[in-house]
């Protein structure tokens, strides 16, 4: 029986996209091949709000992060990098290894790093590179709310923006150009529930340049040979994961057919309905109230609920999938990806299933969550 | 209407492996994923006809290319290479832009360099690191027939064997483990008929040693990361794409169903079809016979037959589509891959579709490729 999956991704994927990867095959090097990437740069532009170029990886969110990277963090090039959860401390160390001397501004998880010590770092050095930024921290279950602020910061301070969204372009609000995000990447089974393995990247026409001028040594992660490609024939230099980019296809049209105000509001109230819920249940959100994610919804467990156990007992009897902790947070928090397709179907059945856990595993609960989650799903 | 795909990959993928795509979606930190890569890796160890380590890729067959140079070429490296087509020059041209330090053993694109002076080169340089091979050379449509003998030199001078096993792997010889292959890759797309995606590597003790003493500074393809989750829990370091990692799993079943001397011996016979019915219709092979490849028959042009044109009637006509020729070549040959699903079937409609592409434009031939194919096939 099939998983309701409320993972911080992979996630559900519709019918519609699923379908979309029994495409016929066809040849990566012709005009059918163009018609589909060029309709998924189109799409992607949309999704994005951006008219900047878009490459599409045949790569986990983890490999168009890297691409970010080793595209534009050369030797010695300052960058600075709010961490507060596992995926950012992650970016920095990638940073650091690839030779970049990364600019760490610590909070504790859970909560943002003060926008002050984040202007502190562009004050107290003059030559910052780049900006990076995890803007919602899967780890944690946090969005840096001051997003705008920081591209404000980098415009000021002449510094690249550079954006990891792998977890919520789709679910939150995220206008690339509005915003002054020169460098955007997300991954293909996360807000855009669509199958993992493709990863869309928008790169500004300044980064660009750099990227240009000064290639890695290495080819698959390589976006200058993918704007070349593009720029000469419309395709990309490997071959493409073409069921995954038909089903990319689709995920992008089933997200503009609702509208991104829509799609963003449905993602809030599926949230706050996830968040009422599982307070009323005695749980306790992780994320402090101003950092709260609308996508990655995290709670603390209640003393005496084992991680695995909880789990086991929501994948095999609910066939409700959720996460655990991630690093630190391992066995002290659970995590529900409340992304993508995610409606008020998912929230009640996640709800119920999890409610039902507790009298399982013998824990007393007020257990008013579904009525609570109701209402603020106005149902 | 569909395709039918005789491209060197993509191929033609059957239904009972397109169909898997839609297995719904699962938690990739989950029993049900590390079921299902344990099932892929072995099966993909069985196809490889190997007991070393398998990492499996969400990347194309360059990916994989790539893991194997950034995990064990390091600055300064000495590593030989035959070098007879374009992929070969690609590789080396990576090697030497990874900081190693490629001796390349050239012949004529359709030839094999002479074993002599790839032996020549372990005898002249005392600290070879490594031998990379491309055992079929996808642009030009050859084999390297004394793959077995590389193997042998690698192990007289204590060097690494490394092959690209790209197009290859699935559709001709290759005992991994009989011929002393340290490292090898395929990619799904090609004579494992699967859809592009995935892609698998094969690494033995003495290679992952390497690796894990000296990994890269990037993530993605840092093999040791690989190693550690497998070993740890099972599972793969980042989010694999699913459904290619259930359509691989089909088609790897399916290799083993058939049994790789059945379908090694339906790969030559398919190709020993088409080189006799070219023939007949009055294309010259562009391969030296002995380096020729049962998985990519490259064949010249007829002067006075324009590659797009003839594709072009072919693709919108026949709907079979074939590739032109790659760098040097374009223009000059076309290249069908034989490969994966391939079987009479195949053969006999894209040679018919050529016969008649070549009466539409207006070219005499013999005309007798049909019963000339039919007898190589034995039917």
């Amino acid at each position: 029986m099939e998983y309701l999956v409320m993972l911080p991704g992979p996630t559900n994927v519709p019918g519609r996209v699923m379908n979309a990867m029994l495409s016929p095959i066809i040849n990566h090097r012709s005009d059918d091949f163009r018609a589909l990437y060029r309709t998924v740069v189109d799409k992607t532009q949309r999704v994005f709000q951006t008219s900047n170029d878009i490459v599409v990886l045949t790569a986990s969110g983890t490999g168009a992060v890297e691409a970010s990277v080793v595209n534009l963090v050369k030797k010695g090039d300052k960058v600075v990098i709010p961490v507060n959860g596992e995926f950012g401390g992650r970016l920095a160390d990638l940073i650091d290894s690839c030779g970049g001397n990364s600019i760490r501004i610590n909070s504790k998880f859970g909560d943002n790093p003060p926008l002050e010590q984040i202007e502190g770092a562009f004050e107290s050095n003059k030559d910052i590179k780049a900006l990076y930024a995890v803007y919602n921290e899967t780890s944690t279950g946090t969005t840096l709310r001051y997003l705008e602020k920081l591209g404000e910061l980098c415009s000021k301070y002449g510094s690249l923006f550079i954006v990891d969204a792998v977890s919520i372009l789709g679910g939150d609000e995220l206008p690339v150009d509005k915003w002054g995000i020169d460098v955007c990447m997300t991954a293909s089974q996360k807000a855009l529930a669509a199958p993992p393995g493709v990863a869309p990247i928008s790169v500004s026409a300044r980064a660009k340049k750099q990227m240009i001028e000064n290639p890695p040594p290495t080819q698959y992660f390589n976006l200058k040979r993918y704007f070349k490609y593009f720029g000469d024939s419309g395709e990309t230099p490997f071959t493409p994961a073409l069921p995954l980019m038909f089903a990319y296809r689709e995920a992008l049209e089933m997200v503009l057919e609702e509208g991104l105000d829509k799609r963003v509001e449905r993602h809030r109230r599926c949230a706050n309905a996830f968040y009422t819920g599982l307070n009323e249940l005695g749980f306790t959100p992780f994320a402090h109230p101003e950092a709260r994610s609308n996508v990655v919804i995290a709670f603390n467990y209640i003393p005496g609920i084992e991680d695995k156990t909880f789990r086991k007992i929501l994948g095999e009897h609910f066939r409700v999938l959720i996460a655990g902790g991630f690093g630190e947070l391992k066995g002290k928090v659970f995590r529900i990806g409340s992304m993508g397709e995610v409606d008020r179907y998912h929230v009640i059945r996640t709800l119920s299933a999890i409610a039902s856990t507790l009298k399982i595993m013998g824990i007393q609960t007020k257990a008013e969550a579904i009525p609570v989650a109701m209402k603020a799903l106005n149902v």
